[in-house]
């Protein structure tokens, strides 16, 4: 048994715990291993993003084949809607239901019920405590049921109030409200390894007062979110709990942030909310000299390569990111130019990347593989020339191609960052 | 070297040739195998079909891996037009251009020029040896031009004349031109192990007159493409060419296009057309009972369970059909029900199989196999709750399962009936 966190937050024998192997001297960077009930993950780390209990275009055989994933993320909100966390329940969880075999996590569905819910940044009605309309009903769930014309104003519904939030389905449009309590209860019922306490979300133009407010009752929700994990002797057996640092991009909020979560004992740290490309190294850095340094932190929905070269060097440990599918179903590959760049601190090189669009008609006779410098199978198998006829074909083996190499190729970047890590 | 067929129509060493290992008695159906530059194809057995040198939703290494299938067949018509024959020569043919690396077939074109260039049955503009319209003009490929006008009737440009078939791409609309010797030119281009001779197909409903008429023209296309075939030195090592027994629903003219091919010595033939469910064993039977026994028979397009095993009483060694991923990307999946059939002869008793659409409500929290008796990767993986999940989450991954699932399935149907028969 290696070396791990002493003061997990529940029990001597907590599920998932963090061992640091090497810490990078004048940097944050550190190389390390989660432990979780379903397998280690070597940190740095890229989390495959499969919002619905899959990763979209690719197998999970192929995972394990040809991307070399460690850890996968589903998405509580969604699952909640469809197919409902029940049924994921009643297969045993998220890893039989979908056949995945290695560690997990799910969000809390409080970004998602901001930014799908509601028109993102725009249509959320807030209410300081004690302000929140008055609900028309409660329905047989216990659940507030508050009537459609209290959204009219901005035609989707998300009225946030101190014990929660009430949004619409971005599916049907059908009413449903979290709280802390059913984040919780609902990602016990899905079962990943790592699953995160209940966060309100902001713009990014949010001003300092609203930011502030939010952050606060994310720190309320935090704390309930714990103490509803507890209570469920059985998830705590299996599941870590990760509270996520908010405070927009006021570096005293983020502070406050990192230092009240950070007190709270949590397995480890998500960092969530807005950033912008030029602040994201200083405001995780702030964020990640507070917050306890033997948990593992995971910044939220981050992942380009130079973000990831990025965060590492100031703290952080796991990434999650649906750009490589995303682009990759419309055409875009990652691939490396041969030339290094610099990163922006200058304590380390890596290799250049680049994003190419095989659409484009000049590779509809190229007879190149798509990726010569990356040594993943579909890279070394498949020609620019058959990947740009099957995306103009419409066929789709070139969105399934495009994911895959994608996803192998950022996984393996971070690989390799974590192997040059171990060497300097 | 196995005894194979000795009156090749080319050359003592024949790059495609059959071996029969075994005839049923009081039936036409055998057991064999079909030697191809790519290696052998175990018969009876199923051809999966790669329209556009992909297998729908399928990668070729999931082929290999869980489908098993020993045989692929690509569509000319589509890859002449998309990406062009000339992108796939340039890759040095469909196996190194798709990664296929099992033995292909490649259609004539036939089939398509007539069901997409123009309304099937429908719009096509027939002309009796020198009758043809002037074309308007030779374009520099020597390809005849036709104004748009002489497509006004009927929308679409389809006209067939002695020489060939001028029609409109069901992409854009622009006009080409296929004859005999153009379709073998195209098939040598992409290169795969079998192709095939250049057929003028009819509607289901086309009367006598019009049925006989087609069959003629076939049977002159059939001996240029002979001849065009033979031309080519390099291609006749490597590809053998099969002739198609048209006739439609009329028996003697059946007997007259299998008599009249058979005695030009293909390496193979396709059986096409049109044909009802009713009269598709009598049509194959007087066919089969006609064309050179040493030579392999493909039935074009059909490949339904029952179809499969009363094409194979009636003598015929392959088979190609969309319908396994073509119903898999819509929800649809083939499984065993365990009970028997016996088919229509009374000769052999098989499995009889069922069509279930896992869209379908009951599905959603039944965490049983897809098919439990079915022996398939996929089919001992994944549940119904799981698969009809993806499906009504729009999920890419739900059509690749079903599609995958499918043709595992077809293909082992075929593959145990090849048992059955050799144990019988």
């Amino acid at each position: 048994m290696p070396v791990t966190s002493r003061h997990s937050c529940f029990h001597m024998s907590a599920p998932v715990t963090f061992t640091i192997e090497k810490k990078l001297p004048g940097t944050l960077a550190r190389v390390g291993v989660i432990h979780t009930p379903h397998g280690d993950i070597q940190t740095p780390a890229f989390v495959t993003v499969g919002t619905k209990a899959t990763i979209k275009g690719v197998t999970p055989e192929e995972m394990q084949q040809y991307v070399g994933n460690q850890v996968a993320l589903a998405n509580t909100y969604h699952l909640f809607l469809q197919p409902g966390h029940e049924v994921i329940k009643a297969a045993g969880g998220l890893h039989k239901f979908a056949n995945w075999q290695l560690p997990t996590i799910t969000d809390s569905g409080g970004f998602q019920v901001f930014s799908l819910g509601a028109a993102f940044g725009k249509g959320v009605t807030k209410f300081a405590k004690g302000e929140a309309p008055e609900a028309e009903s409660v329905n047989k769930k216990g659940i507030n049921v508050y009537s459609r014309e209290a959204a009219t104003e901005h035609g989707k519904l998300c009225i946030i109030d101190e014990e929660g939030v009430t949004f619409t389905s971005h599916i049907d449009g059908s009413m449903h409200r979290f709280t802390a309590e059913r984040s919780i209860e609902i990602q016990q019922a899905i079962g990943a390894d790592i699953i995160i306490a209940f966060d309100e979300c902001t713009s990014p133009s949010a001003d300092y007062e609203y930011q502030k407010e939010a952050m606060d009752r994310t720190h309320r929700w935090a704390k309930r979110s714990l103490m509803a994990h507890k209570q469920n002797y059985q998830a705590i057996k299996k599941q870590g709990l990760y509270g996520v640092v908010q405070g927009g991009r006021f570096t005293d909020l983020r502070k406050e942030s990192a230092r009240v979560l950070g007190d709270m004992g949590f397995d480890g740290y998500g960092i969530g909310g807005s950033f912008s490309k030029e602040d994201l190294g200083d405001s995780l850095k702030v964020v990640n000299e507070i917050l306890p340094e033997d948990k593992p932190r995971h910044l939220l929905g981050i992942g380009e390569p130079e973000d990831i070269v990025e965060g590492v060097l100031k703290g952080c440990d796991t990434f999650d990111c649906v750009a490589p599918t995303r682009i990759g179903r419309t055409g875009t590959i990652y691939a490396y130019t041969g030339r290094t760049k610099t990163s922006a601190c200058g304590t380390i090189t890596y290799p250049e990347t680049v994003k190419l669009n095989l659409r484009n008609q000049k590779f509809a006779n190229d007879h190149s593989l798509i990726d010569p410098l990356s040594d993943g199978h579909v890279a070394q198998t498949y020609t620019k020339a058959y990947v740009s006829h099957l995306f103009r074909a419409g066929e789709m083996l070139g969105p399934q191609l495009a994911s895959i190499h994608n996803l192998h190729f950022i996984v393996n970047f971070t690989k390799k960052l974590r192997e040059q890590l171990l060497k300097i």
